[in-house]
């Protein structure tokens, strides 16, 4: 049995370099070269292209080469076979670098001190304390999770809010529709680490932004499809919002024309938060491969009611 | 008895209401409205005019208003009263923000994304694993060590250097001419928390950066006497350096014509890693004045003979 691999961004030689460590007997193909379809049992994709997992009669599992899954559910003619999701620790901690870099770039002030160096000016602003800068972060999945404890052990006061009740240790826990308001009200900066599902499409909208503190600050490092742009923009140009920090956009890149890249209060990296690095991902793939051939269940398998 | 503030920084009317409610029988004149010379038991002060201090026939106690007490021996005519250098909590803690902002910002190569996002350029590059991003804290007082313990946390693997030996938990640490070779050779990024004393004058010269990996990258938080500023210069436009953040610079503000305005690879802030609240600082001297009062003595008195 083989696994087919599958993506435009991901490097296929590093991957079976890593995965020949981690499972030596694995055979790996990569796409477009499928060999004979019945062989392959296990697929591991980024945006796989539409109809190529239903063309494996034989396939047994689904891996993803993120954290997200929705780039794998965007394929409407998805085989029954389960989805599983990338979990890395690596990849969790690089996600919470990434939101304590953005978070302490908005918290001193690094935008105007970036442009007043840039016209050799030398002016210092007024200092807040930490503790007065409160943080939300939206979604408390492993990589939400560790976020907000990266920021909490940096002494920013953190909520989070997810879909249902939970709690989290140290975590001010906001849940569901009714929660929302709350939450967003003592957010002065508003970190987006959800999945993108049905139900979170377009959550960061004008009525959002208006719930939140005046002058807050967004991250969105989860997926552009979370974020309605045009109100993003709009907030931000209208002094809603302070100023944005995103890793992710509605269409990636975006056009040459789109405001986004210029916007002198918007910072914007291309889809870095989290990078999928073989060596460190590989292991947890292997284990995943092991348990399908030995019979047991499968860990970190997706809900697909839920879409993550 | 009264207190004379002194400073062209910080602000008198906060440290003032600030003194008013940890200290509310204490008398503040502000200079240069001294008053009664003789009056005056304790001073408070930022960059004292030289001499003035030395006017103050009955004092007791030279307060700095900042970490770092080199401003106050910069006074040559500087009287034979105790230097107590600020230690707050949450300055403390603005240094360590401001340590592992500048770390994550290198790390994540954000000065080369800043530079895509400006041209309109969706490029990804490779990232690395906070693992083998190992930083080196120069100086592990308060405030260097709250840095290295930041950094940690957050999963690089830090080192310390500092004049004689100690163990910080956690922290490798070197000491002393004989570890500062090993110390720089396996520091990526290296934090500068040091004070400015006859010994770290310039310490930050050709010969240091020749020691660090190369490509290593340079962060000031400390003096700007601590560093050459024409061979951090040099050592950056020829790549032995991949860039330098600095909160501090030789002459404060630098003149226009300073190349540390305009350098691509060069992030330069205001003197604002840590910035004195007064409302977080004036407990501390409040306290120092009622041990002085009682005949206590007092807290974070410096060695006038290492000069911190």
């Amino acid at each position: 049995m083989a696994m087919l691999f599958a993506s435009s961004v991901d490097d296929p030689a590093a991957w079976k370099a890593a995965l020949a460590v981690h499972a030596p007997a694995l055979e790996v193909r990569v796409w477009p070269d499928v060999g004979r379809a019945e062989d392959i049992d296990t697929a591991l994709v980024w945006r796989p292209p539409p109809g190529m997992l239903a063309g494996l009669p034989g396939l047994r599992a689904i891996f993803s080469l993120g954290a997200g899954v929705d780039h794998v559910f965007a394929d409407e003619s998805l085989p029954d076979a389960p989805v599983v999701r990338l979990v890395d620790p690596a990849l969790t901690r690089q996600m919470a670098e990434y939101a304590v870099l953005a978070t302490l770039w908005r918290h001193r002030r690094m935008g105007a001190y970036r442009a007043f160096q840039a016209r050799a000016e030398w002016r210092q602003l007024p200092a807040s304390e930490t503790a007065a800068r409160r943080v939300g972060i939206m979604g408390l999945g492993e990589i939400g999770r560790a976020c907000a404890e990266a920021l909490s052990r940096l002494g920013f006061p953190v909520a989070g809010w997810r879909r249902s009740a939970g709690a989290v240790p140290g975590i001010a826990c906001f849940h569901g529709a009714d929660g929302l308001g709350p939450f967003l009200a003592r957010s002065d900066i508003l970190v987006c680490a959800l999945p993108l599902t049905r139900e979170t499409r377009n959550i960061l909208d004008a009525d959002l932004f208006a719930r939140l503190p005046r002058g807050a600050y967004v991250v969105n490092a989860a997926r552009g499809g979370c974020q309605d742009e045009e109100a993003l923009l709009a907030a931000v140009d209208s002094g809603r919002l302070s100023g944005a920090w995103l890793d992710v956009c509605r269409t990636e890149p975006p056009p040459p024309s789109s405001p986004l890249w210029r916007h002198p209060r918007i910072v914007l990296t291309p889809h870095v938060a989290g990078q999928v690095l073989p060596e460190t991902a590989a292991p947890g793939v292997a284990e995943n491969l092991r348990r399908l051939r030995a019979g047991l269940p499968l860990r970190d398998v997706v809900d697909p009611a839920r879409g993550y």
